[in-house]
């Protein structure tokens, strides 16, 4: 039976993973496919989204049998806890690239480029390298590494404010763009909700480990 | 200990419905702060997310002892994995109406007024009712109702679509206001997202009541 259990535990686990890789990948795609303004790319990152979406049923399906059927306690139960939330943050960040893609294939690759699209990678790369390290930290229960994605959580909100403040800059230089620069607004934000996914996915690793829920605690400044 | 079991999960869905409702008002008090361009408005919202986040943490806490103590089975083991789901999705709906006042407290209440923010209210008219709709399903188990909200994220997506297409316009218009608008579409995305909220909530209720995942069996249209 216990047997049986940390088998059924660590299948649980490879499939998030797993879904974490895809999830990581499709960030990647969506912006290559911005940035070399490649439609065929975006086609891969729509077909990679129907592998997450199977995934993120059967991950839930999995997490309520083994609810029902074994009945964990205390750390096995913080993990299958924590293994549903994860699966949510996993599908939304899925959906993100796909948002991404979106934005590509219907709008930007169809209208002029404007040279500033580099303005996102930046900060692609710190929302692709904050969800490896918060799966790193869910794989290896390392709650150092996931202290260390609520760090960089900050500085992905920084690099968000001045990316939309040089985009409403262009904005007013050339106007006639707007709708690119719009666009390019929308996929920063995309990159900024898929850091707070990526946060969620950290703090989940630390109640998961301590079982201690450390949200709010530091409340955010408000005027 | 069937009785007690009982009084527990009641208890655990009255916190939910409570920050259904404190969610609620948080919208509508951010959508009066612009409108009415009153900076005190935004002080009750950030007052009021500490409630919410206070919430937050205390129905997981509660969740997850439920789980451990009184291993659940069928339905209330489905309604303890949907709480756990849509607590989250109320924090993040709460978050929103947060990041509206933000956005009016340190920028749109600070610069000249522009007429075309009652775009808006459009919008979060059916964010809030979404949301209600989504809670009430909740409380009354009606898949009816749940089923509504997803027909309804259908329409606000679509006055979406509309409202940044409007602003887009403004702002070649007039991009001297680029800013202004810039935050009305930020805005316009922050209702988006309480819509997507909502309509997760709603699909947690059809999994908790019929036990039968829905999602994504309808795929979206994809290139």
């Amino acid at each position: 039976m216990q047997r049986h259990f940390e088998e059924n535990l660590n299948a649980l686990k490879e499939k998030i993973i797993r879904m974490g890789s895809l999830a990581e990948e499709m960030i990647q795609k969506s912006v290559r496919a911005l940035m070399e303004r490649n439609p065929s790319i975006t086609q891969d990152v729509f077909d990679m989204e129907r592998e997450v979406n199977l995934l993120h049923v059967e991950v839930d399906d999995r997490c309520v049998k083994l609810l029902a059927l074994t009945q964990p306690m205390a750390v096995d139960l913080r993990l299958i806890a924590a293994a549903m939330k994860i699966n949510t943050d996993l599908e939304r960040i899925a959906d993100q690239a796909v948002n991404v893609c979106q934005t590509c294939y219907y709008h930007l690759l169809k209208e002029t480029p404007v040279p500033q699209a580099n303005i996102i990678p930046r900060m692609a790369e710190i929302s692709q390298s904050m969800l490896k390290n918060s799966l790193d930290a869910f794989s290896k229960k390392d709650i150092e590494l996931a202290k260390k994605v609520l760090l960089q959580d900050e500085e992905e909100d920084r690099l968000k404010a001045e990316t939309l403040s040089e985009l409403i800059e262009l904005i007013k230089r050339e106007p006639d763009h707007s709708k690119q620069f719009v666009d390019l607004i929308l996929i920063a934000k995309n990159m900024e909700r898929i850091s707070d996914h990526a946060t969620n996915i950290a703090e989940d690793v630390i109640f998961m480990v301590l079982g201690v829920d450390i949200r709010h605690h530091i409340e955010e400044k408000r005027p």
